[in-house]
């Protein structure tokens, strides 16, 4: 167990924006409600899940919606508590911890108000290890845990709690109410015991967050190449270096999707890169050719300050790096594959790892 | 309390479509499934809202859904077991009665299969005394009793609870939902109390509804004119016969939008009546002058057999009679008109009772 300050949630919130791979939002907001929070209540306690009783509930709390709403819409600060407690009464179980549900900019952020205003843990673990765009695609499902009984609130103080058949129908239809919720919410889903939580969790999550974060930080501070830093610290690869030409992105129900062109400057000068996404960077290609895919982590991070890009803010003329990172060895699974894999997203390539096709 | 056998639950099924105003559903398919479960599990009891004890839960079914959806999806047969059960289990209370929301074809029928299989009486009264197309039109709104907690159930198991800030909020969620759920749905809403009920239902609606079928039956029977004599039993005014020369549709979300052109024949040879709906018939105008408009009832019945017809079925070269009857009078209250009113579905008119536009 250990304590997070002001200065962990920063390095957690810019780290955790690295793994989200462009995606799970800009952690402003909720690194603003976090340290809002803290400053009311004290900062929050964070606990491995190996400290976590066999029997005791653990709680994922996520923010969803279109980044790009999530960004505009403001929250009233008592979602996350409205869902959480429309979720214990369900189960009449309290929550022992909460925990984040990926690792995303805002949504590394998530748990830590309310963890803050109940005094509550949370725990060092999320189940994607990075953001992907839909409820189904998380380590939980590999496992077979249900999403639900799932609960969502909206900022007006509506409360809905669903139990689906399938993790797929618990996205479908709290998806759908997104939109007439405003386009955002908040949910608290996957209620998971200890034991499943060992079992399915992806693990060290936020810590790994934190030193990714606070590494980029450090590196800013020590006059050291902070892009260089990052790779070195993530066992990433220098996909591309280049300056944005073209975004081109359209919202399709709550999802962000678009196509990124970037021309390469210095060792990649002459080529070209594409950069499709879907809320998160998906597919990377130079000059046709595939560099990198999902469950493989594709990150954009500004040049000078390794600073990473999300999908909802990325513009022509950013000067940027393209960094590929292995994804979770859950995910590289024929089962998680299914899940998150490059046809999951409509692509027809088989999946191959970003290790193999950077040799 | 009395039983309700099939030729009860065929007269109930035409007046309630009669009451409908063309909305509602066609009855087929409830009846179907009511008819099947009472051969299995015996007839339905129908108690008065008299017999209710006060603190009795009595909990209202109803599909919900395009008219237009519902003739085409099957339903599994347990979606209002689903919804009821999730109810009574937030509740913590078993419903000691069952109860339609609405005189419409379809909704007349919704509450009937599930009380012939948990051997539940039904209660002779409703929330509307016709058809509305939103949730959050219905008697028990003017009386501030809240919609939720409300249980929605599609056919493929999923179950979905809504907790809301208003009766509207229902509508906006519970109506959304339905469109990821096929289009269709089964609700399980507005919980009263037995001396809730007392106070805020349309009383001896079903009895009324099954009154208004059987006088049209047995006018065929009896060589009567099925039009005037349903006029009579209704306290009506015929309020145009002629031949449909256009019918105008579309479905906007969850609801059915259209207008309709008739052609006077007989007495009304050359005028012209236009109908609006939306679901409903809402107002009926003669050469352009109105002659019956929401929360009054408009209904289109066949001239021959004085056979309801609803939104969804009609069709050019039909030959009809149109029947304005006086809405319920908690309706024809200032705050009644504010929920149903001309104004409430988007016209500039005042309401005037259909008794003073036709005296």
């Amino acid at each position: 167990m250990r304590e997070l300050g002001k200065q962990q949630i920063e390095d957690i919130a810019l780290g955790a924006t690295v793994l989200g791979t462009g995606g799970g939002g800009d952690p402003y907001l909720g690194k603003l409600m976090a340290l809002n929070a803290m400053a009311e209540y004290g900062n929050v306690k964070m606990i491995t899940h190996e400290e976590v009783p066999d029997d005791a509930l653990v709680v994922p709390i996520a923010f969803m919606g279109a980044p790009v709403i999530l960004i505009e819409k403001l929250a009233n600060g008592n979602e996350a508590k409205d869902a959480l407690k429309m979720l214990e009464e369900k189960l009449g179980k309290k929550a022992f911890a909460l925990m984040p549900i990926e690792a995303g900019g805002m949504n590394s952020m998530a748990p830590l108000a309310l963890a803050a205003e109940l005094g509550l843990p949370i725990v060092d673990s999320d189940a994607m290890g990075t953001a992907y765009p839909q409820l189904q695609m998380v380590t939980f499902t590999l496992h077979d845990i249900p999403s639900t009984p799932l609960a969502q609130a909206d900022e007006k103080g509506n409360r809905v709690l669903y139990e689906t058949i399938s993790n797929l129908w618990s996205e479908i239809l709290a998806g759908n109410a997104i939109i007439p919720m405003g386009g955002a919410c908040v949910i608290a889903c996957y209620p998971v015991l200890g034991k499943q939580l060992k079992k399915a969790g992806i693990h060290d999550i936020v810590t790994y967050s934190e030193e990714i974060g606070s590494a980029i930080r450090e590196a800013k501070n020590n006059s050291l190449n902070p892009v260089k830093t990052l790779i070195e610290k993530a066992n990433g690869h220098l996909l591309f270096e280049g300056k944005i030409t073209d975004v081109v992105r359209n919202t399709e129900g709550r999802f962000l999707k678009g196509l990124i062109k970037v021309e390469g400057l210095n060792d990649f000068s002459d080529s070209k890169m594409d950069i499709d996404f879907q809320n998160e960077f998906l597919m990377a290609k130079v000059n046709g050719k595939t560099v990198a895919m999902v469950p493989d982590l594709i990150t954009i991070v500004d040049t000078e300050t390794a600073k990473p890009i999300t999908t909802e803010t990325i513009k022509y003329g950013f000067r940027i790096s393209v960094i590929g990172m292995p994804g979770n060895e859950q995910w590289r699974t024929e089962k998680g594959l299914e899940i998150v894999g490059p046809n999951a997203f409509g692509y027809s390539e088989e999946y191959q790892p970003v290790e193999k096709l950077n040799q």
